[in-house]
């Protein structure tokens, strides 16, 4: 263990990193994918099956805990890590993607955004400041900045608008991640993270890049990206992007994605990523295996005593039959969630243990196409 | 283990009774509490769970599973026990229960009844001889003959009927197992329960239970109790009908019932308890606790760090705090249904041990008051 929060680049391979990432509550392997946890807990998952399932890191989400259960009753019971009880790193965003997307009555000035939570109407300021304060309150390990974040496509003026008060915006976080450091609320071996915003505009994004660089912050979050523009235009922006940020530092690409963006991402220079996807489409019955994606919901599988996955080693994957599992998807059972959300974050990390391996034995680009091409004998059914 | 499905009594104590059931597939230890997988499932929990918890022996459903999956279906996947991943004893319900209670437009003969599901609309068939079938589907190792279930209060001629109609299923039924074993799709240490029906009324309960003691049984259900009756009515009934049951065949209350409930059955003599109370109150952020009952809505709950039940082995019980299950459940999560039901699940079988241990030291009666005074200060909540 750790005193610092340290970034170790092992290897590269094209554009593909191996790397690590120390930290004083353990090591977190990058290529990482970081499982959602919502309002304090991974959606129908045991911390336990988390780890063994081979997380090294969750991130939880300062909106939905600022709201309930409250950032300070989490401080008082002993932090977020007590409170949900996961032992690793835990990696918060700030806010600033929710307060956009799911509140009501946003008002957001330089100062910060005022919004209506959207779970009993009640009014909120979220500043920069106040959004470092509520991830020391919950004992985050890696912070990020509170940034404006803007859906896609977006005129220039708003992209532009939404970079400088993003820039304006890390400043103070990092002034106040310091204070909060000097008081003792964060400790040393925490970590804050800057944001890039910037769209899809090249000199927007390096210019983004550029003045987070100057702020010497930890590590890198890509923001702003997969909220709904073309698949192509966000592996460029990202690729253009991950060039100009220093090989030193990690580089987080924010909520992304499905098993193939994270495989053509990681191809790119990015090492962290977050979604929902692997648990919200276990919710609605969908898998994620070996052999591409499974709908459980097909009538096909109603009499298949075959397991989910021969290639995972989740026991969700293994031990249950497909019959079995088509048929709690239908019933509605619980079960049924809880065995597809289990079997897709492990899913997921198996995936990234998969590339970590490629990277490191220098054949991350044969594994890439071979490893598409056997996602390509996917199930076609709806997105998760 | 053995080939032959046998019941010892060891040990009387008042009217309490210690006992241990013996089938291929283990032992049922009685007094024995059987968690309700309705649609072979029990909510919200893993197997393993069940069995952690000290669960011998879990219940499925007849009437859900002939609608879905379906019982052939089951069959030609191997069976209940593997379907569902239960490797211990199974009790089926035979669906009449059901029938009476969910599905649509019933008409009922002496030949059995036709109803509609309440899933889709489709008309099915129920009759003595085909509950018999599908539980052999099923391979269910205790069988329950199909009765005729009615809401109390109910006229003396309606109770009369269902009476003399069930003993008449309980013939076609005994017959019809018998053919099954002689076809070879029973199993021999596989058994078949008769359901004791009669309303409240004592001469019906009698004529009843002789006549399915006349047929010489491996067990009896007491059925027709916990549907809408006053509590003293029940425990009276329980007790003239127990009275009337042979000592060496074990005696299974039906749809009972709360821990008290459990508690006043077993010092009259009742055997086995199946409930879906540990689950649904699970699932509605209600707990029981050797403390009493425990509603983790209530909001005093939302800054205690302190466990569930300090009193249960349950990791459920244990290692999160309330403050951590009132936000679960405050936030609609998964993870506070899982929690609460296995932690409910487990106390209910901590619950029989701790009456199986009293019995077996010859201090039930003692124990039963103590542990009564011990939930009595039950924080006031509504019924699950």
């Amino acid at each position: 263990m750790t005193d610092r929060f340290a970034f170790r680049l092992l290897k590269t391979d094209g554009g593909a990193r191996l790397g690590e990432i120390a930290t004083p509550r353990g090591t977190i392997r990058t290529p990482a994918f970081m499982p959602v946890g919502t309002a304090a807990t991974v959606k129908a998952l045991y911390p336990d099956q988390l780890e063994a399932a081979g997380t090294d890191i969750v991130l939880a989400n300062t909106y939905h805990l600022m709201l309930r259960p409250g950032a300070e009753r989490i401080a008082r019971l002993g932090g977020l890590h007590r409170f949900m009880r996961w032992k690793g790193p835990i990696i918060t965003d700030s806010g600033g993607f929710q307060v956009m997307s799911l509140s009501k009555l946003r008002k957001i000035t330089d100062a910060g955004v005022t919004f209506q939570s959207h779970i009993d109407g009640s009014t909120h300021v979220l500043t920069p400041e106040r959004a470092v304060e509520i991830q020391c309150l919950l004992g985050s390990d890696i912070q990020m900045q509170l940034d404006e974040c803007i859906a896609l496509p977006a005129t220039p003026e708003a992209t532009r608008g939404a970079v400088d008060r993003s820039l304006a915006w890390a400043e103070l976080c990092k002034r106040e991640f310091a204070r909060q450091l000097n008081n003792g609320a964060a400790r040393p071996g925490q970590a804050l993270f800057g944001i890039v915003q910037g769209g899809t505009d090249e000199a927007l994004r390096w210019r983004s890049a550029d003045a987070l660089v100057a702020l010497n912050l930890s590590g890198y979050g890509i923001g702003g990206l997969a909220v709904g523009e073309p698949q192509q235009q966000m592996l460029d922006t990202l690729e253009l992007t991950a060039l100009r940020l220093p090989a030193d530092k990690p580089r987080y690409l924010m909520g992304v994605g499905t098993p193939v963006d994270l495989i053509d991402s990681v191809a790119r220079g990015a090492d962290m990523f977050d979604c929902v996807m692997p648990t919200r489409a276990g919710r609605h019955g969908l898998a994620f295996t070996w052999a591409g994606k499974v709908n459980l919901k097909n009538a096909r599988h109603a009499d298949d005593p075959g397991p989910l996955d021969p290639a995972s080693t989740c026991p969700a994957a293994q031990d249950y039959s497909r019959a079995y599992l088509h048929h709690l998807v239908k019933s509605g059972e619980f079960l049924g969630s809880m065995l597809l959300s289990w079997a897709n974050v492990a899913f997921y990390q198996q995936l990234m243990d998969a590339m970590r391996t490629a990277i490191a034995e220098g054949r991350f680009a044969t594994w890439a196409t071979e490893t598409r091409a056997r996602f390509g004998g996917a199930e076609t059914g709806s997105d998760p």
